[in-house]
């Protein structure tokens, strides 16, 4: 295309743009007619994508990670055929796949949802690591960035790590539009003050007036002729260009233009442009990703194992059989144990630095490229990419997250390093699996299962060891529990997970000695949790005590209460937990200090037992 | 002290870091062996601290970002004559102030917690704005980071915050000593590399050999120098410095020297070096901060309001009453209404643009200085800052945080601006109170009480207009609720809080007409409950119904539940809140779909009622 046509394109996805927020009455085309241009020509000339084969393994990957400029995305699919004009007017209505923010749960050409600023162009570095060091099939990764995120922290651990890794597949472009929600940015159309900050992260940097096709045409050249350095296109732009009573304005960020006839027809009117994109290179092909049985470490009753060194073993074990695992490391990796991974699959294996949000948004990357990733770091410091893994679950991305060093059994280290939030966190993530194993062969066997799950799954291990409670044939499905001691003369349940359960043992002994018999659960699925055990053990014994490393809010005993939540009666149910902040101490003072050692869980259960007996 | 004396500091602060951690058992006496000098010298010429009075208003503030170079940290306590040897010798022990990350809980010379990398520098930004915009004494305030924490995006938000905002009060120490928890920094020894990244962000840089007092001193007086812009001493310096045995050596992270007395031998053995610490200026006074009586805004019952404008003018009104409230934005205040404060107040408003992290620690930083923040963005996005509100927790920090825009009831936007687990987030935090206001005149009530609490305290508020339910007179105690429909005819209790509680008001009004009683209760307290009112109405009706605009784990049904935590039988608890992914749609049609609109609950309850008869 010449550039007159390269601008009918542009002035089209802008119509197109302020036509389905006129039909939604909501929206943000002011921030979709800033970067039309930049779209129209990378759309036109560069992007090679068969939108009819979303799934082609060349095809170029585009993140929109200004997401609430997705009137512009739905104009440009419109543009390429992807989409009908009808369909373009149900933007934002109920039913409709064209959200306010895209997401891939709805539409096959999207790569991860975007919406919460600074995440697309690190999960853009995840996909671009993925194509650079798996996939390797030539695809190029494209971010559309806004300005106003660029001061999330986030896209800086990208620079970052994008810089270090030489990812020259990926190809970033800024619309320096100068308004944020607001107001003004920081740097308004300052564009070398954005260059510096790229240019010291290692980047290639290319700065343009944002509204000239021949600009951004050549910027792209030379973005794709770029080699050994990733590259930032930072295109000058006006917000709402091409309609005055909105162009380079405050206070027109994230609605309707005032006017949509007379804004159409001040950019030339309706135009139906239809562009044939590039196809992508027809020879690539995936690497071969072969599966074989999975040889897991088996461990004897009886020996003392950490569930992180359990975890570490079988993931290594996982990657030798399932050539699509990948594994992630937070800089803590001689702790969680993902080194055992890094020594055998060297070349599946990336190392994230201390950047847990580049961590998360590695993996997703990875993730929507078809891999099957476990990052891991402290569960305290998985808190740090809260919002990455809720973004995760809004596009559906399958992610295993591991969370080491859980809970005040760590001991001396305090308590900035004891996740003690971890469970409630990854339990209020929809469609979350949440793991919490006790033993080496239980961990073992739930690191395999969780490879093959859908959504966010969180496996959580621990610092210390534990006795192999299990033999290694156990079997222990997700959503499942282990009725580790039972009677019928039962007058209370204790239910444990993770640390808890050995405590839990040991107090049902004590109780034992004591003439009081009780249940114990190893409730290893906190989510989904194994309701028909716990109402069963509810019935039998009249009385449920949950016993959890965590704070009490969201955690074990939270998800016990969810059993009972179609409305049954509960009879009793009592909760342990770190109902305080602890301090550096061993281990086991910790546990003591908390009221979760077997001595607490005996004397509550003993407390409750003779309650009862009152009543 | 001359050079000599200055190494014989820095010799006493590694033999005594050694002492501490071989003491312990643990701890991470090379990454405090590295910094020795560097703090050596801040100590006997810079650093002006009154160690007898550390509330005195004009001392530097010192922030140790590499919390776990603690051992340290204490060494320089007892040089300073603040703690006794005897005392240096209990670290990370049960019940001792030296615990292996520093908390203000425990030492009254911290100012921030830390342990969790990459949040020391953020809150130091937040210290710095306090004393250059509200504060005005003249302290400097000085952070000591380690090298590998500076791929936290976090850094960098408060680099540029930093940089923009010219703070030259801030001074910056970088230990560059290459090595990280698990092998090598990503950029080694190459200050040039750090430099660079600072200078982008519009910081004066200086390079220097960590290891030379005469090089430190020179770097701190330049530094003290320097107008106008922050500052960052990157020193060159070497992990585990001054034993052969451990320096500059891999796998030494985190752990005792393996020979204690023979390191002390090879550091020239014990000293008992006392430094007098330079007394911070006499003249320096605090600001008036007068209080009045509050002037909170009056809405009439049956006007329609949103809550978040209920807040922004609550806010305000606060804002003239108390001299001491701040607010900070992250540039969305337009839409969480801290627009109000900002024009009312404007010298103690503070914008953060998109950077949720600096949001929190800022407010974090200025509450260490006795100011009272309140930090506001969508809910949704405070689970970006979900680690710093964890560690503000750690620090006993009392902090305001707000969250508009919660729940499916924005409507159009989509999931990625709902918050929809941040109610799971703030209740897990320790010590923390979460309030979710249904009404205007509620708000402002609540605004007003939240500024006296301690901890954390969370407010969530909705996007849509809702009715004036209460007079602008009612009371709103935290830990109370409001029974708005009651007879003794109650077959079922309704909970609600927020958007949903005219919801669960209409769906009383249609369950009247079937002839079916319920109780309504306004759940504003979400933590602490109340669980008195709730306890009364499960024994009045037999069944409690919960309808919350939040995923169902660890919100509202969770914290119903809590209150029958004490193992008091719960007849029936049945929990309505958004178990699917929501799309686009209209406010109505969300809470619809989510089945927690008046159509939904009357549904559910009916339900309930009824299978209560078959029963």
């Amino acid at each position: 295309m010449d550039t007159a046509e390269l601008a009918e394109l542009g002035q089209q996805l802008r119509v197109d743009s302020v036509r389905a927020a006129a039909a939604a009455g909501s929206g943000h085309p002011t921030s979709s007619m800033s970067a039309a241009d930049l779209v129209a020509v990378l759309l036109a000339h560069h992007l090679r994508y068969d939108f009819e084969r979303p799934e082609h393994p060349a095809n170029d990957r585009f993140v929109l990670s200004k997401g609430h400029a997705s009137p512009l995305l739905y104009a440009a699919y419109k543009a390429a055929g992807a989409i009908e004009n009808g369909e373009l007017v149900t933007f934002r209505k109920l039913g409709s796949r064209l959200e306010g923010h895209p997401t891939p749960r709805r539409l096959p050409w999207v790569e991860t949802a975007t919406g919460s600023l600074g995440q697309g162009l690190p999960v853009g570095v995840g996909i671009a690591l993925a194509g650079k060091r798996l996939d390797r099939t030539g695809y190029r990764v494209w971010v559309l960035c806004g300005d106003s995120e660029l001061a999330e922290g986030s896209v800086w651990e990208a620079a970052e790590h994008a810089g270090f890794e030489e990812l020259d597949n990926l190809k970033v472009i800024v619309d320096v539009n100068r308004l944020g929600q607001r107001g003004p940015t920081r740097h308004g159309h300052d564009l070398d003050a954005y260059a510096r900050r790229f240019q010291a992260f290692g980047w290639h940097t290319i700065e343009i007036d944002g509204h000239d096709p021949d600009a951004i045409d050549r910027a792209y050249g030379e973005a794709l002729s770029t080699d050994g350095q990733p590259t930032v296109i930072l295109a000058r732009t006006l917000k709402g260009k091409g309609v005055a009573a909105v162009e380079d304005r405050e206070g027109q960020h994230g609605k309707p233009l005032p006017d949509a006839d007379e804004a159409i027809a001040e950019l030339g009117g309706r135009r139906d442009l239809r562009i044939r994109v590039n196809e992508p290179p027809a020879a690539a092909t995936l690497r071969d990703r072969t599966t074989e049985v999975i040889r897991l470490p088996r461990y004897d009753e009886g020996d003392e194992v950490a569930t992180r060194d359990a975890f570490g073993a079988a993931l290594a074990a996982l990657g030798t059989a399932r050539g699509d695992v990948v594994a992630l490391d937070g800089e803590v990796g001689d702790s969680t144990r993902t080194e055992e991974f890094a020594k055998a699959h060297p070349e599946r294996f990336f190392e994230c630095y201390i950047a847990e949000q580049q961590l998360v948004a590695s993996a997703v990357g990875m993730a929507a490229r078809g891999w099957v990733p476990f990052a891991a770091t402290f569960a305290a410091f998985l808190t740090r990419a809260h919002d990455f893994v809720r973004m995760a679950s809004i596009s559906g991305s399958g992610i295993n997250l591991v969370g080491s060093h859980a809970g005040v059994a760590i001991g001396q280290d305090g308590p900035s390093q004891m996740g003690l939030e971890d469970l409630a966190m990854f339990r209020s993530v929809y469609g979350s699996t949440v793991l919490y194993p006790c033993d080496a062969n239980q961990t073992a066997r739930l690191v395999a299962a969780m490879a093959g799950l859908d959504g966010i799954r969180y496996l959580r291990t621990s610092r210390g060891k534990t006795p192999v409670l299990y033999g290694p044939d156990e079997e222990f499905p997700v959503g499942g529990s282990k009725t580790l001691r039972s009677s019928e003369e039962d007058r209370l349940t204790i239910v444990a997970a993770g640390v808890t359960v050995p405590e839990a043992l040991a107090a049902a002994d004590r109780l034992a000695e004591s003439g009081i018999a009780v249940r114990v659960i190893d409730l290893y699925s906190v989510k989904p949790v194994d309701a028909e055990t716990l109402r069963r053990a509810a019935e039998d014994t009249g009385c449920l005590l949950t016993v959890e490393d965590h704070h009490p809010e969201g955690g074990l005993g939270d998800a016990v209460a969810e059993a009972f939540g179609d409305g049954r009666p509960v009879p009793r149910l009592v909760r342990l937990g770190v109902r305080m902040m602890p301090g550096s101490a061993a281990p086991d003072e910790q546990l003591h200090a908390a009221g979760i050692d077997a001595l607490g869980i005996a004397a509550a259960a003993k407390l409750l037992v003779e309650e009862a007996v009152v009543r």
